[in-house]
């Protein structure tokens, strides 16, 4: 049915709103696709609606294609399988939860792996039965602290949500594999620019676990990449520890009395003025590499009141990344310490905090796996104004584990040997997960086996976010005079800008549009009461691919075909216009 | 893509639930449609999914073709907008109410008049604008009191909302009209035996409003019929008020000790005893219909802590329809009296309660409509085993209205005088209401009239349960022997059965189901390694419209092809079957 915009439900705005910062979210209010309605709650307009369902569509058709089925769970969700994995409370505030007039506690789903195994439960027994492959496309929840960038980071959102049953391990990598390729061949399709990263596995529990991450600068997520292929999440990346030092003729500790050193730099300059020697004689030079920069954090775990000191430490040439840090000790919850805290561990020296005060206290204290044994670094003394030189890891202290805490850089070799990582920022538009068999132990979801033994199911878990690529898309697909949208999801083929408002040009552009609906391309037609210049720019902004002025030419016999994408016109002929059009669209 | 019942996320069960009454509970559980996860929540499987998706398309269909332009609200809403209405209170315990991280106030929606009214303001502004009509289709949430029967009255349903924006009356009409047609449309398009009914309008406010109820003797919903035309739920049905009498000559009020009358039956049987006579001398003979019986209720407004008292007279041959009452107090609350509530207030002689007393004592006092001017009564004479008789309206005591509280009953007379009323009863399957300004009004939705002057818009306000259909195609579409779907709504258009284990029946059975499939129809295969019986019976419990039966007949070149609806059998050589299932699908 031919759309005609004098009629339909849009309004486009002259100003960006106030709330927005990245391209989509501007664009995609001002182009009249998206409306808010609270802080990460937006109402889908009539052609947001349609490039919504073409996203999800070619979601649909990509897990068909490899077997899955589609189902769909509810989003109100009882508590109880939640409680039943821990997730009732790990989720903590990102979780909305309700109670219902009899006082039942309930949530609003976020994702839905102790709901899908208990599905399978209820129907399936034998080891016949499996594998299976399941899928729901459906409205998410889930509280953000911050909600973002309009439909990018919602807290109601669809999602399409997948998950793998499996009887062994290889069956679950070859799950795992086909959802792989298939979310391939979704964002292929969409034509985005994105790259697979390993990830870590977050709150979701399980091993293998890969991001795809469309790149786009305005990314709140950012990932590496070496020469050699290598590609993951920064949280994700893992240090390259150096090989072990022996213990033996390492010089002794000693501890110095440095004054007016509170920072790593003013340490290394005043160590590098002491006039401290080696073994030979010979001056030392320091650098903040040589330092160890001990910071004090507490953890919580899930559903805790109890906080516990954690030391951490890392290479004082290095930040601690606390994404990073979170990611490492999820899912406990991280915080730095307060001035109460230091008062009630009078132990730490503040400024001078060194592993061996951490040891005798108890506090757990893990490193950057660069400090290996052997490494002998200038840190804290435990006393004001005082460092240790030559502190020596596996012999002067020894640290409860390692850590991936510290920053990585541009330039950090890639763990794999793949070279020098870059860095890039990203939008996490996929994540498949192999979970193995933490939710089937949680509901102990057994096939009896063709031995009458039960055999645990192992699962993988896969999400796309179906309404965050829409934003997706048009951050990537853009200019300066608004969206421009790829072929597979545009919400028209054609947009025809009736330019002019007499009677023949009228008639004849709606005849056209007609035609060009009857061919079976879907018409937007600008058929209302305004300027050319405004409803060009409409068109521009709107981004439809395909533009067609049916203006002054049309007395002629001609018409103007605009590519929204490279700006080229052509002047086409009316009567080869159909068959042109439908060229452009099928071809 | 052929569907293989041998890995199909399909069970069928052999027993009903144990939860459920109505058929269509007990067979689309049965049969694998859905499953419940919470009271009134459940999940659909894949062949409820199909159902529930093709009700869904027909309905997006016939909303289209009216010009209904379809968005999507979020379900999880800000509080504010239904503050503003006051539905926020007025939905009392039936919304799900809860908190976000921050202490802000959201429920889950269950009915949309506030946002959409909110969208169009947001969008529009001249009188150009108008009118519009949006809808769309969408998980809705009410915590009913009682959820009941599967997906009949759910917790979490998929509903289509529409509203439509006039800026007229008459353009309001029109729109209503139009909604009404199109709903007449998808109700024919599924094959339901269904009514049209005057209904109230709710807590929606508004004037006008018909329900669409599917016939069904498992229905909540009573409705009476006239041979005349006339339609109503019963809670909407108005009682004819008899002519006033002239209070002139009317005989005095006399109370009768009448002792041992608990029961209208004894009180009637104890005034025809008691040798009482009219103005002429003659034995007076009384019936139930000449008593009022005044029964004491209390009422609460919505958000209000305190309770009001109010009396009710009916006749006493009716009973108080507590439905009815309550459609006619809405959207105030109603109960009954406790043992405290008269203690409270000794002026009530339980029992023995008349007019008189409820008057002296303040309390509001609506009766039947047929209690007019100058009718004489039967009724308490507010002291223990006394009755008063001829208390006469308008006389000895003056009611402050009527009120629509009386059962209705077969045999009374259509309020339109089209002939006596009969009673069925039904399930609502779509409710269309005038909501009039109510909503325009609370948040000032005006157009900018031609002459600059603002216009008030006037709404509407439609409603389809789509989840609630497919269990109403279920209600009115199943056997013994399972579910028969219409051509329409149906999972499948065939479904095939391999009947037989050798290799030859199996590959012939599979290689007809892709031929079929090749053909454009959407088959299903059961290519389990089961039982002919039990495959059968599976093929009748899930109800795809045709059933083929690929068996020993495939040797000789003939299948089988089985109604399921009458359970008519024909053998069709199979170098015909395409041609001839074709022919029965599309047919």
């Amino acid at each position: 049915m031919l759309t005609r915009m004098s009629s339909l439900f849009l309004r486009t705005l002259r100003d960006d709103p106030a709330d927005a910062e990245v391209p989509s979210h501007k664009l995609l209010v001002r182009a009249g696709y998206v409306r808010r309605v609270a802080p990460g709650i937006y109402t889908w307009l009539p052609l947001g609606l349609k490039v919504l369902r073409a996203v999800e569509q070619i979601v649909r058709e990509e897990m068909d294609a490899i077997g899955a089925q589609e189902i769909q769970l509810p989003a109100l969700l009882p508590r109880e399988p939640y409680e039943a994995t821990g997730r009732w409370t790990e989720y903590g505030p990102n979780l909305f939860r309700l109670k219902d007039r009899k006082g039942g506690d309930y949530l609003l789903g976020p994702t839905h792996e102790e709901l899908f195994t208990q599905v399978v439960k209820g129907e399936y027994s034998s080891y016949k039965d499996y594998p299976v492959v399941l899928y729901q496309i459906q409205n998410k929840y889930r509280d953000e602290a911050r909600p973002r960038a309009g439909i990018l980071r919602g807290r109601e959102f669809l999602m399409k949500d997948s998950y793998s049953f499996d009887l062994t391990d290889e069956g679950l990598s070859e799950s795992y594999a086909a959802h792989r390729a298939a979310y391939v061949k979704v964002f292929e399709r969409l034509g985005l620019d994105y790259v697979v990263v390993a990830a870590t596995s977050g709150a979701m529990g399980g091993s293998a676990s890969e991001e795809f991450l469309a790149v786009a600068p305005t990314g709140e997520d950012t990932f590496v990449q070496s020469p050699g292929g290598y590609a993951a999440n920064v949280e994700a990346v893992t240090t390259t520890a150096p090989p072990a030092i022996p213990l033996e003729g390492l010089p002794e500790a000693q501890a110095h009395h440095t004054p007016g050193t509170p920072t790593i730099e003013s340490l290394v300059a005043f160590l590098n003025g002491a006039g401290l020697v080696d073994g030979e004689g010979r001056g030392r030079e320091f650098t903040a590499a040589d330092t160890l920069k001990n910071v004090l954090l507490k953890t919580r775990a899930p559903g805790a009141t109890e906080w516990t000191l954690l030391g951490v430490g890392v290479p004082g040439d290095r930040e601690v990344d606390m994404k990073r840090l979170e990611a490492a000790l999820e899912p406990a919850e991280v915080a730095l310490l307060d001035e109460a805290d230091f008062a009630r561990n009078a132990f730490l020296v503040k400024g001078y905090i060194g592993p061996v005060s951490l040891a005798a206290n108890g506090v757990r204290y893990l490193v950057d796996p660069r400090v290996v044994t052997g490494s002998a670094w200038v840190t804290g003394a435990d006393k004001p104004d005082h460092h240790v030189v030559d502190l020596v890891a596996g012999r002067d202290f020894t640290p409860d584990g390692t850590i991936e805490a510290a920053d990585v850089r541009e330039g950090d070799p890639a763990p794999d040997g793949s070279g020098p990582l870059s860095t890039a920022r990203g939008i996490e538009i996929g994540h498949v997960f192999q979970l193995g068999r933490k939710y089937a132990d949680a509901f102990a979801l057994d096939a009896l086996g063709p031995d009458s033994k039960p055999v645990r199911i192992t699962m993988g878990s896969y999400g796309i976010g179906v309404s965050r690529l829409v934003a997706v898309i048009a951050e990537q697909n853009h200019d300066g005079s608004g969206l421009v949208w790829p072929a597979a999801v545009t919400p028209y083929d054609v947009h025809v800008v009736i330019a002019g408002k007499n009677e023949e040009i009228m008639t004849g552009g709606a005849a056209l549009a007609a035609e060009l609906e009857a061919a079976g391309l879907r018409v937007l037609l600008d058929d209302r009461k305004a300027s050319p210049g405004v409803k060009f720019a409409d068109a521009e902004l709107i981004g439809v691919p395909t533009i067609v002025v049916a203006g002054r030419g049309l007395a002629t016999g001609v018409i103007e075909v605009k590519d929204r994408r490279s700006g080229e016109r052509v002047e086409v002929a009316l009567s080869d216009a159909v068959a042109h059009l439908a060229g452009r669209v099928t071809g």
